[in-house]
């Protein structure tokens, strides 16, 4: 079985501070740390692309494991703002690493449940396909889309890209995902020229859903909650972790939060968390992951170390 | 097991005939003819969107076999050219088609490969989740991305859309798979403002790769190219597909030609041409799927009728 052996991070070093933004949009320090938990968001260079953010991920992954191209097996980067449509992103980065022409490459198009779906979904295909190692990138910069006069957007998106190692080896392994679409929603988080958010119909989404899908998890895998030691959420803001981990009858100790000092970062945000507490875990214990957002979409795991 | 029960395809009633450009480019019938293999190209209207195909080819789908929304446990979309970047599309096909909530939908960014690389990933994903039955969409509307004043594209590529629906019944199932990158390549088929491609650049790739990818794949699977009953090449081009038998050593008999009525139609290529024969492969008979382009990136794959 595929587990999760480390993860590469990638956080541009530009922050944008949103307490010079406190005036502009009638709203308060209050608000901007303990309601959508950003006070500052990192901001890539304007000409930098999702393939350069996956890179530079890499390049961190590089400095806490050793890993030679040649025996990576598989390429996937979750992005809804690829360089291109055509090509894929993946075979961007495939030629910038020098990857084998072994390796098979795609993109997933999905946004905040992006990681947790890919988790299963490359996972999968690497078991079917007798792969032992591949990468899973996370890099949606939402710098491009956002309009910084909507108050709705303009103070909650960070950049940021991370890079996932999964290897036969690994000790964090899944134990079992739970996924949904509410397609109908669709229009509640659309990008045509610039990005549009009804935050308050992804809120309520979100607030209905999620701890819905963890219970629905845990009652398929025949575990209650207090069997899992922490609790990592996409970080959409912290009004809404705060919100699913009420509902869910969380404690609060066990939940992760940390988006202050760069933001909602999409796809990235649970692995940034993760990359954290990756080399921590104890035999045995169980972690939980959810992301929700664009879609509207969902999906849910639990890990366990093995 | 996973395997390919039905294939619902959609094709535009509006063509565009090659033979009246050929004054335009300076060419001759025997090349659109016999060289691209492209006499006329199916074209959908201007304000039909990638989703807008998908679900035709779902009514399609509708009339050969008896579906309940309810049952559809996992929609994926393989496009470039979605409707929108964010959501993806595979969310607004959730939407119209009213699919459950539990439903997991995602897209595949992939170009002329990603039909055969679907098959794995889907396949694979749904094994993992233990999901039944679930839909692989391909829809990638050229039209909206060609300078029709290019003859390098002008004259190649058709717009259609295909839903193959995925059983745990199904009978045709995927026995292996082989999947390849060469992301060094990726500026040669590549969409900024509009469509460019190297033709001469792609064509070598796959005039050299592909005979190699299904040897590879055939080696791998302890077969003989004798035991393959037919094959199913993606439709770049009659020269293209013509070079790949005559360097694979393959029988002209057994593999399937037909683009002449509706060109080039990227990732619905393959499923459009499976779809005619479907339901007439005997039990022991094999298949095999080769799909290259975008990326650059190949994927190959052999299926046996159980």
């Amino acid at each position: 079985m595929i587990g999760v052996a480390q993860i590469g991070c990638y956080i541009p070093e530009k922050k944008l501070s949103n307490l010079d933004l406190l005036e502009k949009f009638k709203t308060d320090e209050a608000f901007v740390r303990d309601k959508i938990g950003v006070v500052q968001r990192a901001r890539k260079e304007k000409d930098e692309k999702a393939s350069d953010l996956c890179i530079k991920a890499f390049e961190n992954l590089l400095t806490k494991q050793n890993i030679r191209s040649e025996e990576i097996e598989c390429c996937v980067v979750v992005t809804q703002n690829p360089d291109f449509n055509i090509p894929h992103t993946s075979a961007i980065v495939h030629g910038a690493l020098d990857l084998p022409e072994s390796c098979a490459s795609f993109d997933i198009s999905l946004g905040c449940s992006g990681y947790v779906y890919a988790l299963s979904v490359v996972t999968a295909f690497m078991q079917a396909n007798g792969m032992n190692r591949g990468l899973i990138f996370t890099a949606d910069p939402y710098s491009d889309i956002v309009d910084e006069n909507d108050k709705n957007t303009a103070l909650i998106f960070g950049d940021a890209a991370t890079v996932t190692l999964l290897d036969a080896d690994a000790k964090l392994k899944p134990l079992g995902f739970d996924f949904g679409t509410k397609g109908s929603g669709f229009k509640n988080l659309i990008s045509q020229d610039k990005l549009y958010m009804n935050g308050r119909a992804v809120f309520n989404f979100t607030a209905s859903t999620i701890p819905d899908s963890i219970h629905k998890l845990l009652d398929k895998l025949k575990l209650n909650k207090e069997q899992v030691d922490k609790w990592y959420f996409h970080q959409g803001s912290k009004y809404i972790v705060d919100t699913i981990t009420k509902r869910a009858g969380l404690d609060k100790e066990q939940v992760i939060f940390d988006m202050y000092e760069y933001g909602n970062t999409i796809s990235s945000s649970i692995p940034l968390l993760l990359s954290k507490d990756i080399l921590h875990f104890q035999k045995g214990q169980k972690i939980a992951l959810s992301g929700f957002g664009v879609g509207l979409s969902w999906a849910s795991a639990i890990l366990e170390q093995s």
